[in-house]
């Protein structure tokens, strides 16, 4: 291997400042969704868009192709694997996205997301998507702009998804999703109704259910010199800097189960912001891979180790200790089966494990027939309708609990929603791989000791940052490809194992 | 006059993007400082160093150059008020330093900046110099190579002092803060011993100062929708944007004053920064025009205004409603008296009015000697303590009550203190004219009808920015040059109202 050549520093200090302003666009996000006092909505708008024009401009300078094109010939004699082969890599595919897009798309795109986002807002308050309509066919024109930009992908849609999940294609997302929705079907028909009062029910002051929030929070691994904990309406996690991670929920007086899952949500987006090692976080390595791994990350402690037995186990008398009430009465196994309970219900972010993912398919097949023209923007609620009633046999009663629940299609994210089911496959696979590895983790979540899950993360996960593709880091760590199998396996023997349907082998197929 | 020409607006959207990176800047330092988890603190330095690469970039470009040749002939033939014939002018002068700085040393001044300060909070927090010593030497090493670039100033300090006091020349600063010193030393030897018990002694826990501190605050003019109060170790204000203003104050469980006249002072810097119109907010003449301007205004708050009898009346009942105790046995007068008690002191941030510009005087004599070679690090904390027995009488018990108690120097921040003084001098001029245009002050401000006076001092200062350099707004504002007898004038006369000292006739001169 030839000696590192001159332009491999200047490339590093160049990756050193965009990741830099990356994670200062991060920082103000954060401080908008917890801090910001109202009125200065307009102006952190103009400031997201002055940190957006200075990254694309050092995206797209000529000198950064320069050191590409000097630094390519060397990293190809290169071991494949050393980070700054894959550095050079990645900010080849960077630089190729930015170069297509004209100064002036990236800016309208950026400017209709605040817009959008707002005529959202206002149309979700009166439930009435008339008042949305113009918005989202703005979203849609540009998006065409932004797919013409790219005109090697088969399907338009793929351009979007590229972006959320590098590599992933529409056809496989698709095939995925309706596996997974058939998959589904059976265990959502087999299951005993959902208990009558929430696990997490009766009242309870916000202190109390932060304190007991923060309790469960430091268990897991929150270090409160390097964490922070906020409320935001819609919970969201933000990786600011190394040492510095910022997760959010919400509180609800009525039910502690919209804090408590909220806060193991975003734990796991944060731990895996905590655990990229700060040598990548210096280039443009250091980031989380893709929306999709990012959320198998979420999923994986807000459900699979947080709706779980041991995790059950663990929390019970620490909660029970915090929050007064009916759970002093609960049990491990009855908290268990509650908080594991199926029943169709309109809202995704509010959705049970099982259901969840068909509130995804829904979204993605009226994205589709968005981008492909098959479907007018005008009879988006009434294709959402009839979409629900198919997938989860609901009537949906009015806009805002039905096309305008969510924030992703107001800011312009198209694309977005199926990373939210490819999250919950990855998350299977890697648990399953986890427990191959490390066999005695039940034993461990139940006892308290969470390091040995939070260390295979990190070393299988977290410290590869963005070095390899999602399905590349999947094999790697897994050895197989994304599947469905894997995740429905687990849920068939979660809900069994809860009680919730009758058996593993008495699940009814069709 | 002529069309404008075509490069104006380019000018403009370079000078919009170069606004919102400052008031990015802004948000970091008021996040490190309130928000952020202690472990980001060496990725918060990272940030802020590429925050001034891009802004050193932005500055610097050629591009900018050209505009500003293209525009200057064009310029000199407009009205020399004109706000884009400023702008031209203020952008001249930002690049003409920019462009002296190599890029590699302003990232490096920003980088030590974070850094310092670090080091500072632990020798603080364990009262030992030597530990903070090596920063001090590196801020003064960088602040050499700074100095170096600009050759044509008469003094070294003269280039740090132009930062933060654009005009102000060391022989000038040095001459007025000396006449200051000369002037207040009878002052203080004529007053009687400051009251035993501080007026806003007695112990209230943080909550109820903190509703104290609001309540006042909102009378003043602290709008919750555009402005937020945060805790902060030393406090500040920042404008982070047009609607959004964020002040800081900090809680002593034993003296209500320490929160009370924090909040008055950072009240009235973000009343600065809330003023600025928003047309202004999107160049970069949306800005306080120097450090001594905004002292001025912070000064006008806490003391002028919050420790005159008028405000003792409106405030008194409120306060004393608030926090039970000391305060509903007093009267107007009594607290009139105790709050302008003078009593040299170690602290500078805890010193009465009359004596905290002794205080300043001692840093500008040590920071010239460190600049101009005079004085070795190593023999700073003994020069302190030296300076602090000769202006205030007083023995330093350690360097955490002497050398290390302000953070300024821990950021790197030389050239700094004395606009403290230039403050105070220029808010007894910009008071004096206030009286003569808004006679009827006193009566407004004892009822509680503080909108006069936001709004003279919003129409005089606030509105201006920085389209005139520090001494013309004085000048346009109050017809004078910086002087040092108006202060003395208007502290004579209340130490006598107040009955601090014997009376304005009868105060001792030497």
């Amino acid at each position: 291997m030839s000696a590192a050549p001159p332009e491999l520093g200047a490339l590093h200090e160049r990756a050193g400042v965009m990741a830099q302003l990356d994670r200062i666009g991060a920082l103000l996000f954060w401080d908008q969704n917890t801090m910001m006092p109202p009125a200065g909505a307009p102006a952190r708008g103009d400031q997201a868009a002055a940190l957006e024009t200075v990254s694309h401009e050092k995206l797209t300078a000529p000198e950064l192709g320069r050191l590409l094109d000097a630094l390519e010939p060397w990293a190809a004699d290169q071991d494949p694997d050393d980070d700054d082969v894959r550095l050079i890599a990645e900010l080849r595919r960077d630089v190729e996205k930015a170069v297509r897009v004209p100064v002036r798309l990236a800016a309208e795109l950026s400017r209709s997301a605040a817009l959008g986002q707002a005529a959202w807002m206002e149309a979700r308050a009166a439930a009435d998507f008339s008042r949305f309509r113009d918005a989202l066919a703005r979203h849609l024109e540009l998006r065409a702009e932004y797919i013409a930009c790219f005109p090697g992908f088969a399907h338009p849609y793929d351009v979007l998804l590229d972006d959320f999940e590098p590599g992933m294609r529409t056809d496989r997302v698709r095939a995925l999703l309706l596996e997974l929705a058939d998959g589904l079907a059976p265990l959502v028909a087999a299951a005993a109704p959902a208990p009558d009062g929430a696990p997490f029910g009766g009242e309870h002051d916000v202190e109390a259910q932060r304190r007991a929030v923060m309790d469960i929070l430091e268990g897991i691994g929150f270090d409160p010199d390097r964490w922070r904990l906020d409320v935001a309406p819609h919970p969201f996690a933000q990786g600011v800097a190394d040492g510095d991670v910022r997760i959010t929920t919400r509180y609800d007086l009525h039910d502690f189960g919209s804090a408590y899952f909220g806060a193991l949500h975003e734990f796991g987006h944060g731990l895996y912001e905590a655990q990229i090692p700060a040598h990548l976080r210096r280039t443009l390595l250091g980031r989380p891979v893709s929306l999709g791994v990012h959320e198998s990350q979420s999923r994986l402690w807000e459900n699979i180790l947080g709706r779980g037995r041991p995790f059950c186990a663990w929390a019970l008398p620490r909660l029970a200790a915090a929050l007064p009430g009916r759970l002093r009465e609960t049990t491990v196994d009855r908290l268990f089966h509650d908080l594991n309970g199926v029943q169709p219900s309109l809202i995704r972010v509010e959705a049970d494990e099982t259901t969840y993912n068909l509130h995804v398919v829904v979204r993605l097949e009226l994205e589709l027939a968005l981008v492909e023209g098959a479907l007018a923007v005008d009879d988006l609620p009434h294709a959402w309708n009839e979409q629900i009633h198919r997938r989860l046999g609901l009537d949906v009663p009015n806009d805002a609990q039905g096309v305008l629940q969510d924030v992703h299609w107001g800011a312009g994210l198209i694309g977005y929603f199926p990373t939210y089911s490819l999250g919950n496959l990855m998350a299977a696979q890697f648990w399953a791989t986890l427990r191959a590895e490390l066999p005695e983790v039940d034993a461990l979540v139940a006892a308290g000791d969470f390091a040995p899950v939070r260390e295979w993360l990190g070393a299988r996960v977290h410290s590869q940052g963005r070095r390899h593709a999602p399905a590349e880091l999947l094999r790697r760590v897994t050895g197989e490809e994304l599947a469905v199998a894997p995740f429905l396996r687990y849920l068939r023997e979660k809900l069994s194992d809860a009680g919730v349907i009758a058996s593993a082998e008495r699940t009814p197929v069709r």
